[in-house]
């Protein structure tokens, strides 16, 4: 059966085609990178963005260079230098550097990519009750991805009844993005305003939230998407669970706590101006930190293509 | 000295002129009511909105009609069908329909709302410490009442050293209007997507929490724009107070709790679009719920006219 999602980026003729994803959902088109300076600029962007999606990038990029003949090293300094909080990225980066032929172990970890999501999502669904009613922030779809999804592929594999999204401001990937994809898929879904989800966890109409993750540290604190946060705290108030769904190549054990990860820090326009249209007073100034930090202790489980590991993080992310 | 910001809303040669928030703050612009069905156009739009200022539109509304010679249970009956949730609007039109003269009635009680909200600003100035870091949400400033405001006014009293504010989604009276006020009254302001106040407590940017409300029931419970609940339990979650400022007009004691406040859901599209374009996919629905009911054991205290109300609010509050 064809996946009703088309590949958020592949290598096709010795470059890097990407659904361009700052012109969903009105538009599903795609967009080609013949150089590690395009494929840059699309990271920056956020053409290609989700942590899964930016490994495999990182690793195309450096089949780029390889393919043009360029030097590997500065390509992957500047492909690590875009955005500095997905550990993936480096990861995916690293993974081509070291292989003798970049282009094909590029390929590959696309293709791992999805085969890694069915399985993630095949551990996280033996977690939902029947017929769940989930809530999810951002975008941990198959556009997050090389394919399928990580929270997304949850909530793919366990036929759940209904599906929360915040629409995640500023970027508003849980409205553009989650909305687009689970209405491809058929599951019925309603954006919220990100603070009504605080109303749905009080009301009982959320049986669990699953997000994705952009670094797990060695302890088990999760960098996310801002708001994540918010919601881990609403979730432990109102006792409902809190799955992260995240590969284990986004587990970064040489970070032992959430306080050593980089936050970034994007530009104020995102939150003052609406698609060129400035919204707040000029000359006011906004704090734009794109990712929050959720301490381990509110986080029910970590689900991976490994398995499900349960607290204390400390020991089962190392095992 | 003259306020740097106009009145929201008074009677001007009988007719309501109000500064006309739906262009705010790319434009200070006046909207003039002659009729009742102009008036409750401008409440329904957001033109005028606030629950004091909804309090005077509402007196204002009865004065309009009487001043036409029009049926004046009529008048009053559409409204108070315009806004469910904010009980002064129902308040404001049952003090003009009372009155003698309703004319003089509704500017009088434009003088008194501005008087109370300085007292009330200054017995909350109180509670703050020197050079406080606040955070607040929405609008709870000049333009939501006929001048001074409640929250904002607890801000200006207290010679704050920073305030941080939402962006209130979806109508982003936080980043819109709370913004200008501040900017305004040359108060530093940092706009934030809502949820980078999970990120601010966390790291013990804030000093306090200060909102408004739109009613609060016997019991304390608050009933203020989505968004308040989950920054209650956030602020709870840190150890940061929680204050809440709104005249004694918002308390509604025939309301025992805040299982009994009507709270009103707004067309979807301001989730769905911006600006009149869509960001969602087509045939994607939302919840739109704009209030949201914070219980009374997250407030810290409850700041009136009359004084600082503090927990069991059920014996306070009656006081």
């Amino acid at each position: 059966m064809t996946d009703p999602i088309p590949p958020t980026i592949e290598w096709v003729g010795g470059a890097v085609r990407m659904i361009d994803q700052r012109r969903l959902p009105g538009e599903l088109a795609f967009l080609t990178a013949t150089t590690v300076g395009e494929l840059c600029e699309a990271i920056t962007t956020l053409a290609v963005r989700g942590a899964p999606a930016l490994g495999v990038a990182g690793a195309m990029g450096v089949a780029l260079a390889a393919h043009r003949g360029e030097d590997l090293d500065d390509a992957a300094r500047r492909l690590e230098a875009t955005r500095p909080t997905a550990v993936n990225l480096a990861w995916g980066v690293r993974r081509a550097r070291a292989a003798a032929d970049p282009v094909a172990e590029a390929r590959a970890l696309a293709v791992e990519d999805v085969e890694r999501n069915r399985r993630l999502g095949a551990h996280g669904a033996a977690l939902l009750p029947p017929a769940a009613r989930v809530l999810t922030h951002c975008n941990a779809g198959a556009l997050a991805c090389a394919g399928f999804g990580t929270a997304l592929g949850v909530i793919r594999c366990a036929r759940v009844a209904h599906v929360f999204v915040g629409e995640t401001r500023p970027v508003l990937q849980g409205a553009r993005l989650t909305a687009w994809e689970l209405q491809r898929l058929g599951i019925p879904v309603t954006v919220v305003a990100d603070v009504l989800a605080g109303t749905l966890l009080a009301e009982g109409s959320v049986d669990c939230v699953v997000v994705g993750a952009d670094r797990i540290a060695a302890n088990g604190d999760v960098a996310n998407k801002a708001g994540t946060y918010p919601l881990a705290v609403l979730a432990a108030h109102h006792g409902v669970p809190f799955y992260v769904a995240a590969p284990t190549s986004t587990v970064d054990l040489a970070c032992p706590t959430g306080a050593g990860i980089a936050v970034e820090r994007r530009p104020p326009e995102e939150v003052l101006e609406f698609t060129g249209r400035r919204v707040a007073p000029e000359g006011v100034g906004a704090d734009n930190r794109a990712f929050d930090v959720t301490p381990a202790a509110l986080v029910t489980a970590i689900v991976t293509e490994s398995g499900v590991v349960l607290p204390p993080y400390d020991a089962s992310l190392r095992a």
